[in-house]
């Protein structure tokens, strides 16, 4: 058994059994090794930003990591803007790396590379493997380390001739940790606080967003009268009729300056205290009130659901959640509005789904139209490196072959990963993307304005706009093997949005949805 | 003058009057300060491996650095293959990167990131500008440090708050180096090997490639006899009728092998010794033939033109350097194939034009075919990273606006930067691809078989096929603004080919060339 045979075999029995593939030269008798391990589903990508993409969106719903595939030191540096957004969603990842053969490195050719540089600037875990009998091991403990919690960026690095040398082995699986449970002490320290009349919020985040955390998250709310709040840009919310509905912190520090006012403690589980997303000539960077004491809960990685039923169970024996009650807007009609196509979605989305959410300023009036819509998962834009929307669809499509997968994509971001739509196709998927298509980067046209820029003249303004040319979604789908249509008013998206659900594969409708902004 | 606007007015004074741009909010103080340095061009892309692939193009036309705008660590990463691809060609590039304000990045907020160590991956100059009185002084530090001989990859990170302060002032260039000159006693020692009857090879690279190097390689080869051979992939490769033709050194380690058999001594002149490209089990990575001594002429960096030239004015002082005769093939008919596409290239090329060659396996039979075409300059893919030659097309057409400019793009490679396609047509730059359709990652297969993977099946072919859909490049380019059409057989890529060159603005013909292999 080679060393390929043996990672591949080690990876298959630790439970790592999809993995996303951009490979190169370095990386064949991994490829080749596929074909010994038919456990092992070897998904391509024709970009290695929708392998790490890919391999994100797959985690967050199979709840366990896929491997990747990439070539060297810049195919992972073609996957590190996705790998940056994973690591934000404390997704587990296992990198393979391919690497020149250990006695190939000292002559600098051309693709030599520093790999454990680029890979170390995810705060992750690194090795290279040294030699063909480590490789199992080393893969054993890549995939422990991925999901120890609360989940990392786990990069193998495999030099060519570790992988196609004689002597590898698999290797049982290491059982990953599981969450450190948070200290008694603690939860009553905070249930106190609860009691003690004061105006507390509580902001919760990574697993607190599943469906447990947010039933206790409701009945200590409910019972205590503290605001509830869900971190801004959580890895995978569940949400829809049935399930109690938490606000998120806003994205805009004006908005969570006013979901927090007033409020005379902060008290965070599972996520980190508020901080603004960029800073602001002249503005605050910590979006807590002035004044306000922060109250830690649980850290990020402790077992902050069973914080949280405890706390509840101090705090709000008696009581239930609040739980949204189903409810769909009205289909509107009329031409494509910001405020008519969330309307469609929420009218129409299927049961069960999953929304993979980059529509950024198109989809700010989103959670409003969908609360009461059957339930589903939402996967968002963690890290803020746009491109992760079509490549997190993809993945979570592969992860879960009976749910319906909506991705609501805006259009400056749909270009840095464009190919996941030849994924998509080439693997069938159910997965419907809504192409919100304003011509222009209209964040960064807030963004302008908020940054205090003011000298700014038709050069600036030149550079944020996509509408020369214009681009045709259409044709770059079908181009890439995706059926596609162009909505321009409300009835239209209805009726595309129906048909693309409802016939099997992936669709894409260019929906010409004006700027809010 | 704030820090944004001291930068590009430093920028500008120094030569780097184009900027390829794919900013955030951290970069909005630079995109607005464009308007007050009307000198300065901003040239939009979609995705970051398009500006510093276009960076990269633009330079080695232009003989200077441009500069990029990116977004943090991941507008870094994405642009850091084609950054590698640059590094290795020695093209000088100017990054300025956006940070976080210095007071943001303590609250580690999403795009919080460890630029400094992926910069720092690239083995060039790495600075981050620490107050906004010192960003002029960087920047032309930078700007001197990309053109320091032989030229590398600088990266200026700009604080978002350096960028929005107040107290900014420009800087006079820094004068980049001159190369260093070569020891008369080396040339010398050079020219007695050549004179000493043994078989001696010449390998050249760097600026070596251009005109000047190539007549004195031609003088010295014929008069000594010996063997003259170019670097495998030169930065920007001088050729055509009228110039010396030189062989390159074969990328496959077995040509090269074929190529140097018999020969004694390797003269290496402003390159490396040269190496296989990737590592195969039992071979050798070195390339030079056993027992053969090595003799550097030049090193990498050093001033390798004026020491050919000095060492031709020694050995073959009354020698006149052997000039390619104009000449071309005759325009093939029939169903496309690996030989006539070629032919059709040869025949048709416009004068002066510069060819992006990213065709890979498919441009195996190319220099044949246009060795006596008009006089052109070829840029090849200089680190191996795909990807590199639509956006390297699009910045040379930026800096040379009166050339035509010819990307011979294979199929598997144009999806990492395809919307490059849509700048070329924002410019409206003369660029006629030719995108080589062979359905599949044919280098791979190839490759696949020669690294032994001899238990490969059909999940590994599978990952290496592209027809699974089909990509219709027609309908993608139309999607991004480019006109395109279909050619199946050489009579229709000449017709597609002459209308193309003749009509101003981007075109794309896809081109059904079966593969070689």
């Amino acid at each position: 058994m080679n060393g390929a045979q043996s990672l591949i075999r080690t990876l298959v029995d630790s439970g790592v059994d999809v993995c996303f593939a951009n490979p190169g030269t370095s990386e064949m008798h991994f490829v080749a090794a596929l074909d010994t391990v038919p456990e092992m589903r070897g998904v391509l990508a024709l970009f290695e930003g929708v392998v790490t993409g890919a391999a994100d969106g797959y985690a967050r719903i199979a709840g366990k990591p896929a491997a990747t595939l990439l070539h060297l030191g810049p195919g992972l540096g073609n996957g590190l803007a996705n790998l940056h957004n994973a690591r934000r969603a404390y997704t587990p990842v296992v990198n393979v790396v391919g690497d020149h053969a250990t006695y190939h490195k000292k002559y600098d050719a051309p693709l030599e590379s520093d790999i454990e540089a680029v890979a170390g600037s995810l705060n992750g875990w690194v090795r290279t493997s040294g030699s063909t009998a480590d490789v199992g091991a080393d893969a054993a403990a890549a995939v422990a380390a991925a999901q120890d919690p609360p989940g990392r960026v786990a990069t193998l690095i495999l030099p060519a001739d570790v992988s196609w040398g004689d002597g590898g082995a698999p290797v049982p699986p290491v059982p990953p940790r599981t969450p450190h449970a948070v200290a008694e002490t603690t939860v009553k320290a905070v249930a106190e606080l609860l009691r003690g009349g004061e105006r507390v919020a509580v902001l919760a985040g990574g697993p607190a967003c599943h469906e447990a955390g947010l039933r206790a998250l409701s009945r200590i709310a409910t019972a205590t009268g503290a605001k509830p709040f869900l971190e801004t840009f959580p890895a995978r919310l569940e949400r829809g009729a049935g399930l109690p509905e938490i606000e998120r912190l806003g994205y805009l520090a004006e908005q969570a300056a006013y979901q927090l006012e007033g409020v005379q403690h902060v008290v965070i589980a599972g996520t980190k205290a508020p901080v603004s997303f960029f800073a602001y000539p002249g503005k605050p960077s910590e979006l807590v009130p002035e004044g306000a004491q922060v109250h830690t809960l649980a850290e990020i990685g402790q077992d902050v659901v069973a914080a949280l039923e405890s706390l509840a169970d101090q705090v709000a024996p008696d009581t239930e959640p609040v739980l949204q009650q189903a409810k769909r807007p009205e289909l509107p009609t009329g031409p494509l509005t910001p405020q008519n196509w969330v309307e469609v979605i929420g009218a129409l989305l299927p049961e069960n789904a999953i929304i993979s959410d980059e529509a950024n300023t198109s989809g700010l009036l989103l959670p409003g139209a969908t609360s009461g819509a059957p339930r589903h998962d939402v996967l968002t834009l963690t890290g803020g490196a746009i491109g992760q929307g079509l490549p997190v669809a993809t993945g979570a499509a592969i992860a879960a072959p009976d749910r319906p997968v909506v991705a609501l994509q805006s259009d400056g971001s749909a270009l840095y990963t464009i190919s996941a739509l030849w994924t998509q196709a080439r693997e069938n998927l159910d997965v419907t993307t809504v192409l919100l298509n304003n011509r222009a980067y209209a964040i960064l046209r807030m963004e302008l304005q908020r940054v205090g820029a003011e000298s700014s003249g038709p050069k600036a303004n030149s550079l944020l706009d996509l509408s020369t040319p214009d681009m045709d979604f259409v044709r770059i789908a079908e181009g890439m093997g995706v059926p596609a249509t162009r909505a321009t008013t409300a009835e239209e998206l209805a009726e595309q949005f129906r048909a693309a659900l409802a016939e099997p594969g992936p669709h894409l409708i260019d929906a010409a949805v004006p700027s809010l902004l």
